[in-house]
């Protein structure tokens, strides 16, 4: 159920029946030489789309750019200020709230994205506004976490990892033809957050926070995302049942 | 050429040869009972897709969300303020520029986004910076109108007109199955712009302009998208050509 | 009817009659070594004052300031950003609609402010005000373009045309004692728009953009702005019989 | 020497020389049944065109809009948000700074306009510019304030005074021709400022602050005019002899 | 009774019998070598405490940090941008608004301070807000100043005076263990204001403003103290029986 | 060592061996009935001078106002909008920065304040500015979350914690002489964050988030305090050890 290929009329009868709306959110920026710069927005949009599938719930047109100006060193990431991003995610909530939706869940793929969206958030209670805001950043799930140190032990890392090259390369496989596979050295620094993008590119040389991209496979992809969706799925039973204050 | 699905590594590369990046942008917005939400970002982007294609430019992820405040009154449509919109749009243009991206196109699907992105065009340049900056709303070529005068002779209308419904089903032939395709009346009335969503609605209570989108084809809206991307391929062309002060 | 010569207890009066008001706004900004700084203001003022005189509309005190940014480069030139100028008119606006003004008409002598306030118009349907707001650039009607092909030929250009050069001649004759009036080149030159305060510069050095403002008469001043006085009245009554939603 | 007058080319000649502007700013807002709504600009524009014809030195277009939302209670006021204004005079005074120019004087009309416009001038400071930034409001010269006391004894009050009132009728005698002349009672009240459209409108039901605009007479205004136009002279001599730091 | 000591219960209490509130602001900026960078708030808090005191008048917590950019030329100076200021202080009179409070007194010990707080005053009431704002810095008192000329004569200057710092040391003589106590000469110099940090620093090389700090007496503190409380308590008496409107 | 006792000379002194500043930031928010409203602030600002004085750090002054919209529904909280403290906070650090600090810490007494100040951080990094930021909620810190849970079990909650009420009994006995001391029922209710006031207040009519402030005690608050101090020094030390990028 994608709101894109839904009319206004299909729109009014969902929401005579629910008020739940599902937004996918993740960014344009690098993801070392190995991943692609649009990891973030394709993991959490097939991820959100998946949900929507299982669980008939309308999902809106994905958010493809975020807040990345830690990644501004490395060229194609583009990023809004977090100012900017308070702004624009208030407008699309408000949105939904004009119509009646009262639930209303973004599905993350993006770390820097975390606090404008939950400042966004606040903004939009300070303003008195009634309904459940959900973010769910599919990579901190615990349980994602968890597949995810099985499989990659401690190469996992925290950007560009294994885990969410796995999944781009299971849902694009034609992307990663030309893309490089050999092995590098993994640097544990002690660095402190957040960086600029000049700290940033002196931290992490290629792009790389700790992680080994090169183990990404198809199939963990697929293994990891199923997890996403399973947990996602039970969490929104949860907040189906909740009631709106 | 998807900005989204390469590395960094590979946009260092292209940008030794070129300096030019193509943009979609459209909106999620009624359109009307006949055409989809997706209407604006769907056209815009496969046309700039389709461009990037032969031109072997690269084309940005979509951005799916626009200044569409007129359309609030019809479920499903979400609007970003028009100073959100200018700061949004400045941003990602800063970020391009920043990269050494000297030539940044806009392909637009909807008219509401025309004076936010100009509006932050003129920000960029009242605030220094150098760079070639172009908006080119498909709908709104010469070429393309002409085309659907042919088609549609006085039927195409302002909003949810056949021409973009017709894209569309050539584009998602899927998402119509359950689309309503039986005649009304078309008004011609005399009102002012801009318009607030309660006297949209009063103006256009089915959120339709003035047009009948139940004419819509897939053969027409193939037919039109060539048309599009042949007319911005050759405006591309002459662009690539102009000097960057 | 100037506003400014009228007390509140007058306004009052008007609005029981008439709900439409006339802003003249214009820039201060150079106009070439022929023309003057306050070109597009006294030519707004002094078309809109005419109109207002003619139909007994009240026509409020004139917006000096615009959005110049790209003049810049030349001394005298004073600019808003448009961030700003979105504000600025956002307040004008919202001050008339509280007094009960339903037809806000502002008559326009300069390009760089019409995305800003078309901006502004947008800003304030956003916010879900209703009222016709129209913006009228006498330099784009399509009836006075008309009369400045036939004297001019195709020597009026984009900026420091003859034409506005010829009405500010008209109404300030003393201001061009010492104005030059020597013949210069033409430059057809292929550039792209907006351009920042550097690159106007380059593209046009001494601030005419393919003008030939000696040809400035005070006759054809007279004539054209007759022209355009001519033609906004008939749009205005128009505009009066327009039903406000 | 009026800057809307001059080419930039005569800017150009004139900055190799001197460094200083004046720049007139007012109000449009009520003054009472008895005055007119241009009064804080006409008086502010006309006592600055002769310090600067006194003088020789160049006098920008007026400001004619200012910060009056006390005096939106009563029809055909207009106001600016203090925030705007702040934002709206910032940019002025850069467009200023950026040419050169190094006095930037403003002479005002209206109370209200004052703490936003210092307010801007810290936010110039704040961002590091250097220069001059100076606000003379006439009616506060205390010279100008003992010829009002000379004049009206008790009755000029604070709003709508004679003082003012005085000026416009030897300006612009045509406008008084219908205005009321008969005597009211002078209410002395205590309130607290600043004070909303609401507050106001109890406190001064007709719009005068504890003033006796009927006293006003075209000869009483030439001679306030005229000494606030001397005073002005003597502070900008002094402006004049001051070291830019 | 400080509010920060008062449960919510207590403060519904109050309200029930009383409207106002106090609330001190300062700044944290230099105070010459002599004198210590909280003096600003400090005194503006000990004033307002001690006022509060007497009358029963809630206290509310001390704004510690306000306007003060001419002094960042000075290591520990800490500046809020006028524009952040504004919004600062509009937040926290809303809330007191919300909450009943009908008198909202600032007792301010710092003069850059005032124009964005009036500003922010004025911003309230343009939002249409009722109730009465007001701001009164301690030092501005006349009868604070003459007692100041009777001790200090024409050497209490306008910036770390011998006033403000005799204060301090009443309050903190620990902090003034390690404080020098030498002359210096005192420069009168004719300065134009605001300052940007470049040009306070040129003007005032050690960061005093023609005052001779050295010549503060733990003594003076007690006794100026004292007479700028008993002015406010006798200010608010006034205050207190005024009407709101 | 605090900041406020300090002169600018101190700290130039200062910042020749050192280049971290602490920073206390808290909240004027309602803590029940049993709390007072200075606690978020009163806590931190202990906490952060007691690990100033063990470590030799400047401690700066405290800022005592945050983001607690969702209190607004009890008389005497006083919130920010998310927005100006994004700005506020973003003014502070630009300040410290600016004078050469370049580790700057946050010890945070209020959660609502958390992702405010991330986001502040982010837009200092979106801006290029280098440095060591961090927030210390302290209240989060492991340590200080076994020992809460070694003495009160399971009734610690989530606001108006016995913890933080007994630090504030164990630092300000007076304010608790007259608070009450019963016993309440604790709902464990299923929430969803963030709430607006009027949703806050239906989910928790008294203001405690599921806790039990009746059991405070001041020696337990004097232990919490303690180990909070000791587990900061100890990140400190970290801290200071990092190197600055």
């Amino acid at each position: 159920m994608l709101l894109e290929n839904m009319s206004y009329v299909e729109v009014e009868a969902y929401l005579v029946e629910k008020d739940i709306v599902i937004i996918p959110i993740g960014s344009c920026e690098q993801h070392s030489p190995y991943g692609i710069l649009g990891t973030d927005f394709i993991t959490a949009e097939a991820i959100a789309r998946e949900v929507g599938k299982r669980m008939d719930i309308v999902v809106a047109p994905t958010i493809n750019y975020g807040m990345s100006q830690h990644h501004m060193g490395f060229k194609g990431t583009v990023t809004l200020s977090p100012e900017t991003m308070v702004m624009f995610v208030k407008d699309i909530i408000n949105s939904f709230l004009e119509h009646g939706f009262k639930r209303i869940i973004f599905i993350n793929g993006h770390g820097g994205n975390i606090e404008p969206i939950k400042t966004a958030f606040h903004q939009i209670k300070f303003e008195g506004k009634s309904g459940l805001l959900e973010l769910i950043s599919w990579f901190l799930l615990p349980e994602v976490q968890e597949i995810e140190r099985d499989i990659f032990e401690d190469k996992n890392g925290y950007h560009a990892t294994p885990s969410e090259v796995s999944i781009t390369k299971f849902l694009r496989p034609d992307a990663f033809r030309n893309k490089p596979s050999e092995k590098k050295k993994i640097n544990r620094s002690q660095v402190y957050f957040p960086l600029s993008r000049d700290e940033f590119r002196q931290a992490y040389p290629d792009g790389r926070m700790e992680s080994a991209p090169w183990l990404a496979k198809e199939k963990y992809g697929k293994l990891i995302m199923e997890e996403a969706v399973r947990v996602i799925v039970s969490r929104l039973r949860e907040i189906l049942k909740t009631k709106i204050l």
